[in-house]
């Protein structure tokens, strides 16, 4: 069954229920970033496979609704199905909400699945909608009823992870929460986002693809903690462990219910950005909600010393992945047929020889020549290409590690380049180079940090769509909140001691190349002076920057000096668990 | 009487009216930055002669909240005062309003003058005093009524600002505001802020020391135009030109029950940030309200190509003032007596032999060596110094001309400097051509640009506690927005092309020297590529920087390109105007 047909197949169904209008987000009731094929509505409905997107059908018309580092590859998915792009991240776009109030008429409804909206956000529409009288209609998952072949809800085994990785016990996280309760005066907390359970409890699962989360719930009390979870996902031993620490077992389903019978004079702690619009509704209705940002988050965002101290291990495992990879790369292309799939494949088992690795952070994107230019490029039997000694290959990877996730990509000199490759190459590098070296003060917030990372790219009329960095988990999610580097000047969070932070700025010129330099950083603090307190990055990803694309005299002497103390200290990480081979190509590759 | 007294006769008044504490902002009825004397209530009570602050006081305790221009120069004028000094501007410092909630008691009173605080400041001070119950008295002037020497209010009278000067006829302008009165469905626009009234109807007074406004307020419907002015105020000649307009007369006083009286079917727009609370309440409140951002501010920001025009003539007037004056300067000092006071002097006298200037845009700030330090130091014949062939003098001072309003700051070495004297000029100057040179994609907000001109500060452990830059009026306030360079997330306006930016970074160090190099930039278009539309900024100030602070080895070559050409640049505009000694001496001044 094609999109057409599908989408056909959905009008008929918005008519039988009286909806003018459906959303269909890339969401789960969760609201996760990732999610279970059981939830990929939005992918099944429109055929656009990026990992963010909404698409809305009316009577008469389909539009998708993408963010910069899709627009390419949504135009090319979306050729011939009737769904117009919407470049959601330029100016002048509409949103989605602002263009169905130009397409529908006054007094029309609109229909969704409230489960996988935020509370917040269902609020925001009511309050948008109201203008012209359309009314919500969230009770129903139209497409769910209509795809057949659905795939099942996930159920993997969940699994402990262990205090000397985490560096706080659930024990201690769990009171950390109850002393936030206490301030806020409430005596329950909600809490759904799972990256945020799976931290809090110290616990992991394999619910989604490249996220070692569980699909669950958690209500927390001031004396118990309510996880509702598949009994099948839990072991024997982990429940008996778990509930040595005094968590009370619920089915996953009985979440609402649970909600619902909560006493009217129960206060419960939530963040309505960050729960679901069902299970918001839920909640016994004379009870009190407390709504605020979800404290979790933030505790997960400043990583303790053990945490950092492990993660400085896991870079450096990973890092010697990389160094591997990129010897047999080098000295194989052009000798032997190597894909754009293949290096994916080569990496992920070079990654898997380690005994703390668990598995991918995230599906390896390796895209070379004009294919990198879609930052999220995905190859496939069909579309990948056979590398040459010439061009450049953009490689971003990562692993999942007991002892950390990481984030890498190099982007990197297959043989000859045109001066407009190199030129680019090298004003990505005084990017990242700028980000890296940056010195604010305590309270610099992302917009800031961001825009001073594109200065040098934007001084040749060039630009990313995409902001520069995403906070990270540890052994979690790759991309983690609340800090981040864009533009978005809501975008407020200051960064604390002990966040993680990418540093990825790009040059992606469509039908050309796509380049990006990306190393992790970690938060850490400076002098503090009579001005204040002032905070720094810490480079903490080990893995050479290809040479062969600078153009040294577009840096500076100081860029220069932090490029070579870079690969220098690459080499004094590495070159313990390397072999003699490797430590000689290596001192050739950073030109020791 | 001295401050204690008359806070201790504020108390009695206090207890009298069952006020538990009473605020006194610097503001008066039009909520403009520098007021007229009459307004200085604040001053009045608390002592603390800076532009900006506001006292608070309970029968316990007093406090006064100022930024941080004014630390240094608050410490200084509050001591023995029993006045807490509170640094507004530092991280962790309550705001007042959080300051009365931690010292009143449930169910007190706030007293205040309505009259001096914007409509939207009271709401948020009656949701924040809600938790405890906190009452809003706002009736009654106290200050008012104790001070026996309060200056009159100013009736200067107003004159005609010249289409040839303001590019745009009042007529035009009118309708400007009229077609968005439209658009928002409005029949009356309510306009209280003097420098848009000014603006609106091409006209100019004298009532606030160096800002050529008038005390009055404006009602525009669809078709009329009402301007609330002291009819002594207005000549014959004014009137009949103003008339031919269809602008129609009305009493200052008339102005709240001109609100009162209008329709239960009428439609007021007004900015309720902008709006003092007693007249926002003296509208009758059957008719409806639309707020939003005062539109007249924006238009206003927006300078035509006339007004740019005009300016960059007047910049080249008020360059030649500068090099005339730094001329004089340089061959004086240590040959006659030359003292703070007496630079303030000379600058005034060489302003005003020009034709067209009509006096300064604000008073001078000329500090010597320590003094510096103080951002907004004032030289009195008690405090001045002597300047010696020694040391940095800083002086920030501009013009109020038909064709425009300057404000620059030159630091000029007078003679040896300390190594750390030449360091932080050099600091000053490289965060000032990173400015200078920025080039951003449209929609950058002041935060970004803000924390771009502080890295090469902040690399040093430094910072300056002010913005970067503010808006500047076209001959109106020296201090104009909506735009500005500060690190606020709240600031989000976008620069629009025409707009004026100060660059104006600093170095601000207690006891030793104060720092800064300021010229005024105009929003221009740079190119536009396929990633969007790209800004930049030319500098519109002309007038040599001195070389003698710079150590060139901090300068990057390109840093000094910039310099050596801006010098030259000066001395191709300026040099048509200036003697062949003048010329002469400005050769050598640059290295040319």
């Amino acid at each position: 069954m094609d999109v057409k047909m599908r989408i056909e197949n959905l009008r008929r169904l918005m008519k039988e229920n009286k909806m003018d209008a459906y959303i269909i987000p890339t969401a789960d009731p969760h609201l996760s970033e990732y999610i279970a094929d059981h939830f990929k509505n939005r992918k099944w409905i429109s055929g656009f496979t990026g990992s963010a997107g909404t698409a809305v059908i009316t009577q008469e018309a389909a539009g998708l609704w993408t963010d910069g580092r899709y627009y390419i590859q949504a135009e090319k998915e979306l050729e011939n199905s009737g769904i117009r792009l919407f470049r959601a991240a330029d100016l002048g776009v509409p949103s989605y909400t602002e263009w169905l109030l130009t397409v529908l008429k006054e007094g029309s409804c609109v229909g969704f699945d409230g489960s996988v909206f935020a509370a917040n956000s269902v609020k925001k529409m009511e309050s948008e909608f109201k203008t012209k009288d359309i009314t919500l209609k969230m009770d129903q998952d139209l497409c769910g009823r209509l795809w057949q072949d659905r795939p099942a809800l996930p159920a993997q085994p969940i699994f402990i992870h262990d205090v000397k990785y985490a560096g706080k016990s659930r024990v201690e996280k769990l009171n950390q929460i109850r002393a936030e309760m206490k301030i806020k005066g409430a005596n329950y907390y909600l809490l759904t986002t799972l990256d945020d359970i799976a931290w809090l409890l110290n616990i992991r699962g394999d619910d989604i693809p490249n996220n070692p989360v569980t699909i669950a719930n958690v209500a927390v009390t001031l004396d118990k903690c309510y996880l509702f979870i598949e009994d099948s996902k839990v072991s024997k031993a982990v429940k008996a462990e778990l509930m040595a620490d005094k968590i009370i077992f619920k089915d996953y389903r009985e979440t609402a219910q649970f909600l619902q019978e909560i006493e009217d004079s129960d206060s419960i702690m939530l963040d309505p950005d960050m729960t679901n619009a069902s299970l918001y509704n839920a909640i016994n209705p004379k009870a009190s909600k407390i709504e605020c940002p979800n404290p979790t988050q933030l505790l997960k965002a400043v990583k303790n010393k053990t945490e950092l101290e492990n993660l400085r291990n896991c870079e450096i495992v990973d890092g010697v992945v990389m160094v591997k990879f990129l010897k047999w790369l080098k000295s194989t292309v052009g000798k032997q047929r190597v894909t754009e799939l293949s290096v994916g494949e080569k990496l992920e088992k070079l990654r898997r020889q380690n005994e703390l690795c668990v598995g991918l952070s995230f599906d390896t994107i390796a895209g070379y020549k004009d294919h990198a230019a879609m930052m999220h490029f995905k190859a496939t039997p069909e579309n990948t290409y056979t590398l040459k000694n010439e061009g450049l290959l953009l490689v971003d990877s990562g692993g999942q590690y007991y002892n950390g996730t990481t984030d890498i990509t190099r982007t990197i000199v297959l043989g000859q380049l045109t001066p407009e490759e190199k030129r680019d190459y090298t004003l990505v590098l005084k990017s990242h180079i700028t980000l890296a070296t940056a010195k604010f003060l305590y309270g610099t917030t992302g917009p800031v940090l961001d825009g001073l990372a594109r200065q040098p790219i934007w001084k040749y009329g060039l630009d990313y769509k995409c902001g520069t960095g995403h906070g990270v988990g540890f052994f979690l999610n790759v991309h983690e909140g609340p800090q981040r580097l864009t533009q978005r000047p809501s975008n407020s969070i200051a960064l604390e001691e002990g966040m993680l932070m990418t540093n990825e700025p790009g040059i992606y010129t469509e039908g050309k190349h796509g380049i990006r330099t990306e190393n992790m950083m970690a938060v850490v603090k400076d002098e503090e002076t009579e001005y204040g307190q002032f905070m720094k990055f810490e480079t903490i990803t080990y893995c050479p920057i290809d040479l062969a694309g600078v153009d040294e005299t577009l840096l500076t002497e100081s860029e220069l000096k932090w490029l070579n103390e870079y690969n220098r200290m690459v080499y004094t990480k590495l070159s313990p668990y390397l072999s003699a081979e490797e430590k000689e190509w290596l001192v050739r590759e950073i030109n020791l």
